[in-house]
């Protein structure tokens, strides 16, 4: 029999719990051992639960219990799990955890300490894009390619918004609110709409993919709350969906991470990724375009993926956490954001003026962008959205281009830009 | 250092030797040692050949050879190499391949000469859907779940067909000529476009699934070789997509496995898999749907999945090959192809003549059938071919139909049914 401690009982532990009961004759069948979730901690300890297992409010105390095998951490925050996790590393115990915020900071560290002389291991499928084996795939299934790119969905809440936008022509800000009310966004949204969930997940994958050693704070992220109907409308009539996408892309000894707001060929797969469902598509040198597709989030899809860690950890396979034993690819630094070239749409909030449209495509001009498709479209009286897709370029080259046509007294809001891939 | 022998090199047999020798690096560093293809055995030992391993035409000298510590077995056949790989499992050598035939007879036997006192590694990751890794999916990264169905595109030469013909309107022989000709199809074509090959994937999956035990015999295998330009026509006109699916479904202690083509909702993620790549989607009870898509052939993608199962056994994993230490779920039974229920659209090619149709109708009516749509189009003088959808029904009915209505004497030809779904 195995023993777990679940630190943090909220929606994802009440299902480990669950799960953990009605599904235990098939687990135990493919775990080889009763596996047995006995104590978990909570912060209010009064509160009724629906669960059968000794809670206490004393973390240290569940991370020391010489009882319990494996402990599965699922608090939230950064510091106060990794150090609690550390402590059960150091204590022979082998950890899962589905704290993306935990690993944005910590995964080298928490590699490092799970890989002592008796290697322990460190299971963490549930961190990123909830229900999906992603990671396991990007560990083992993709283990003998070089990764060219990882781009996906990784956040269901920026999707599902999108998705209703893009199919009903409705608005941000009203979307937003129906997305909360219906708790597919939070009351504060910020961490999702603003991509810094993605840019947590994206950064794990990129771990494993090649060994880079980025926080979120030296990648490009970006949210979607800038976006509005006429992007949407613009996005339709060229065959584009809009998509908040987590992209790794290596380029010789040079890897671009970033997360943002993309439009993307609309017949590609992950264009066709709709609703709160994550999909993230991983391309090898060998293996070519690969697919992984399902629930990004929710108690149950959640812990579907914190038990197969247990299972996999209760079967005897304990390879190195992000998967590899010595450093991979050590040449690779992360492009500076300037440096990205990409396709662009910028959205331009112009007076309707003779010349105002010759004296925007000059500044283009004067850095070099060519432009590729311009829409002007009314907008109230006098002004106009002018839709500007270029061709490929520097964003150093963009910015500039954007900065300066803020200052143009014929243009009436902050440029508002979109990349395209 | 890890020495692999092969038997069989041909393609993928190439593309593995290569793989681990363009890749050392990133390979060794996932792996935690060097792995080294140093043996061959193939059938013709004159050949020239572009590696650089040392090749022999006796199989049981390399199974035999203590330097040798993984066999790669892409052989081919099913007696011959069982022979061999549970040869080479007695010697204490692990094992991978990518043959889907050897497993979809002996996978049972061959868990059990893997499952000794000391076990053994059986990899067979390429035996599914080349580079997708849908084995370790299903075997770990759904292993919390029960798995209420498995359904997917598991041959790429069919679904390259289907495209053409739904794209192009095209007709069956000549795309599967156009097909032969660009290599997507063999000269003898009946394996891939019969559902023969779709079906020994589905039954290995199967039994990660479910534990179930049964051979290509027991389950129902349909092809593509009678779907028409028509059908398709029908099928665009009513939102669907013509697909061959693998599919396995769980209906209380029922299992229900079967190859056929299906017409299914435009709008699943499924229906949205063109060209050669194959996707495969499972459910699990409490995950939801996940769905993995990729290249299910070519030799750098299946070497790609070899590989990985080489990496896996180098990092020290050697969990039970179909993934379960005592038989799973052991009250299932197959349900008998006559029990299946499924929508059904029939294909008839009937006289243009006064009062047929209410005869049809009625045969449809005696087998308690109730029709959703019915279409009529004209096929030359005197004839038209009869499109007809029903509701959900009993195959065992719908087969009675069908023969009433081939000894009618106002329906021409054998009457053509898919499945709906």
């Amino acid at each position: 029999m195995v023993k777990v401690g679940i630190l943090g009982v909220g929606t994802v532990g009440e299902s480990v719990v669950r799960i953990l009961e009605e599904n235990a004759d098939i687990i135990e069948a493919r775990a080889g051992k009763k596996i047995v979730p006995t104590k978990g901690v909570v912060r209010d300890i009064t509160k009724k639960r629906d669960i059968d297992i000794t809670l206490s409010d004393n973390p240290e105390e569940l991370v020391n219990d010489p009882e319990i095998d494996i402990i599965v951490e699922l608090m939230g925050g950064v510091e106060k799990p990794y150090e609690l996790t550390k402590k059960a590393l150091e204590n022979g115990k082998s950890v899962v955890t589905a704290n993306k915020a935990l690993l944005a900071y910590h995964r080298y560290d928490l590699q490092k300490a799970a890989g002592g002389d008796k290697r322990l291991a460190f299971g963490y499928e549930a961190s990123v894009a909830g229900g999906i084996p992603i990671i396991q795939a990007l560990k083992t299934g993709l283990s003998a390619n070089h990764i060219e790119s990882i781009s996906g969905i990784m956040n269901g809440t920026c999707n599902y918004i999108l998705t209703k936008m893009i199919n009903e022509g409705a608005e941000f800000d009203a979307t937003l609110k129906e997305a909360q009310e219906l708790g597919y966004a939070e009351a504060d949204p910020t961490f999702d709409i603003g991509g810094f969930d993605a840019a947590h997940k994206l950064l794990i994958l990129a771990s494993i993919a090649y060994g880079i050693d980025a926080k979120p704070e030296d990648i490009v992220i970006e949210g979607i709350e800038h976006i509005n109907a006429i992007d949407v409308e613009f996005a339709n009539k060229f065959g584009y969906e809009i998509k908040l996408l987590g992209m790794a892309k290596k380029k010789g000894d040079k890897i671009e991470l970033r997360v943002h707001p993309c439009m993307i060929d609309e017949n590609s797969m992950i264009a066709k990724i709709d609703g709160v469902m994550n999909g993230i598509s991983a391309v090898g040198d060998k293996v070519g375009e690969t697919l992984y597709y399902g629930p990004g989030a929710g108690g149950d899809a959640t812990a579907s993926a914190v038990i197969a860690d247990i299972i996999d950890i209760v079967r005897g396979n304990a390879s190195a956490m992000l998967g590899y034993n010595r450093p991979l690819e050590t040449d690779l630094t992360l492009v500076e954001p300037e440096q990205i070239r990409s396709k662009y749409y910028l959205r331009l909030l112009v007076n309707d003026e003779a010349g105002v449209l010759a004296k925007i495509s000059e500044t283009f001009a004067k850095y070099d962008i060519s432009i590729e498709t311009m829409l002007q479209k009314p907008a109230g009286t006098d002004m106009s959205n002018l839709l500007v897709a270029t061709h490929i370029c520097k964003e150093e080259s963009i910015n500039k281009v954007m900065e300066e046509l803020f200052e143009n007294r014929n243009v009436f809001a902050k440029p508002s830009m979109i990349r395209i891939d």
